[in-house]
């Protein structure tokens, strides 16, 4: 591979400049992203379509130096192919035809056969990773147990989550069965994802951060634990929103690296948790609509916060937005590897 | 006053049992509240309108055994005074007829005299402790200063605060001019609140939580700081949902009481900032569409959390929604008042 930082800097080795990957790094904000999504004729389209995956995965790499790419797809195709029907409505969050809505219908969920229902994300994993030449290691991903299992009862985003509270407080045997079949389902997924060609997976846990503290160990670390102690073969990322109270017990996990959102002081976050783990994150997205100026900044102050001890994979503290300006992304890009050069070669 | 529990509790003294109230405790989940409030025709002709105000404020204590009423009034009446023009578009959160678009806007913006733009509240928060006769403490409230700018600048609700986060990043000290003016018209507005006969008073920063850690101390708890240097004469509680990670900065404003949300593990908290404020929560809201015995379950656990030591404060993480079942609120209320009795007789 020309370009292994990210595999040494998840593996904790010290690194000539600290590696960048944005989360939804192809995407709106993206000129060439929207004519190619255009041509496919929607999200889905573009996701189930490796050709078209593959291209979208590289654009971001055109435009600036990123030291991964990620595979184009969503973290809720597990449940799709569960036969669930994922579907966008425009300019909504991601929705089922068929939640979860009775006994029954949670009883027949298997997890399925990821080179069959979900050999479409397969064929991309192998193109994208052909495609990139091993110019920098491809990244794959699914959304976790518990994260899978909101959306699958709620059938959309929701601000409370209240069909899942529901059910965790009414019926938490059957959110167990759920999450027990996610849990097999990616960790199938995952490691057939890896045989394909990732080099890294991410567990994104985007809703784990909306449970209490019992809950969150009951329901979704645990099962993530699970997956984590199955998946072999590359380095696993964790990343519960919200989740930084908890950051003892992620990085416990067997998770090779804990992603931070926004809200965690980075220096706080290094001090609970030593050298155990590799962290990534965690500049606020918003600040990409910022002049360029103030981005180069506010990047200083993450990478002034994490250090420079080996281990710190520089990310955002959530997906980039639609609204990010192009030229904000340059800024951040250049300014994370320049100015952590920089660092570097400082007497500490 | 016959029950000064909570007063007591907030001052950190010993008490028989667990005083609780449950923040929007008057709401659209009681079916007596849904009449009222067709009656008045909107939720802000009935929080306009004294006589209403002070009746929806007493509907939950007729139900309930609370130790606390609060003041039925809206986190968003500073800026309504300022002449933003609050309103409420169906089914929706609150909104700005006129949010602050330009620096002239702002440049012209004045903290209220709340004894002319405000006196409505004033005359609702006299008749309101005039109708409890000493039965319980009245708590009285504003947003925070962070909280009532959110909406000021963004007109609304919102999943990402992007306007607002524009200025934060661009334009710093435009987000700071409007702060300092809503410190200085929030102080007056709870100190006039505890003049007209507020016991307790409190800040809800529902939106702080939306921040890094380096924002959150310059944007939202230092302007808290200030507000609660100059509030005088009741108790003051500070609630930053989404800001369980900063407890101890928030123990350290000067505050009486944190509001913790349900996230966070009442047992971390208490090690966390020891005995120097009180602590107020936190159970789940959504616990509350869940049967009886599944709500004392969780009560008891929260209750077992937060321990037998004096200074704590039962109330919801959150909100109360309008989905919550009578029976299970009332379920809440009958358990705390129980086992908190219980939880204090035995040997420690």
């Amino acid at each position: 591979m020309k370009n292994d930082i990210l595999l040494r800097a998840l593996a904790r080795q010290p690194t000539e400049y600290t590696p960048v990957w944005l989360m939804r790094q192809a995407g709106r904000y993206l000129p060439e992203y929207n004519a190619t999504r255009a041509k496919a004729g929607s999200f889905l389209k573009l996701a189930k379509t490796p050709a078209l995956a593959t291209e979208v995965a590289l654009q971001p790499l055109a435009r600036f130096p990123l030291d991964a790419a990620i595979l184009f797809s969503d973290i809720l195709t597990v449940p799709d192919a569960m036969g669930l029907g994922l579907y966008f409505a425009e300019g909504e969050g991601p929705r089922f035809e068929r939640p979860l809505r009775d006994e029954a219908a949670i009883m027949r969920l298997a997890a399925p056969d990821p080179t069959a229902e979900l050999r479409y994300v397969l064929d991309a994993v192998r193109e994208t990773r052909s495609a990139l030449g091993g110019r920098v290691p491809l990244i794959g991903f699914s959304g976790s147990p518990y994260t899978l299992a909101c959306y699958m009862i709620e059938g959309s985003g929701s601000n409370d989550w209240r069909a899942v509270k529901e059910m965790l407080y009414a019926r938490p045997d059957l959110l167990h069965h759920i999450l027990d079949v996610n849990a097999r389902a990616v960790t199938d997924y995952l490691n057939a994802q890896i045989e394909a060609g990732a080099q890294v997976v991410m567990l994104f846990d985007t809703w784990g951060g909306s449970l209490t503290a019992a809950q969150y160990e009951e329901f979704s670390l645990s099962y993530m634990r699970r997956v984590l102690s199955e998946v072999h073969g590359a380095p696993r990322i964790v990343f519960t929103k919200g989740g930084g109270g908890w950051l003892e017990s992620i990085a416990a996990s067997g998770c090779d690296a804990a992603g931070l959102d926004w809200t965690v002081d980075a220096g706080d976050a290094r001090r609970r948790v030593g050298n155990s783990v590799a962290l990534q994150g965690n500049l606020d997205p918003a600040v990409l609509t910022a002049p360029p100026a103030r981005v180069r900044e506010q990047v200083r102050r993450v990478l002034d916060a994490f250090g420079s001890a080996p281990g710190h994979v520089f990310n955002l503290g959530h997906g980039i937005s639609p609204h990010a300006r192009v030229e904000a992304v340059e800024a951040l890009v250049d300014e994370v590897r320049t100015y952590s050069t920089q660092l570097r070669a400082r007497p500490s």
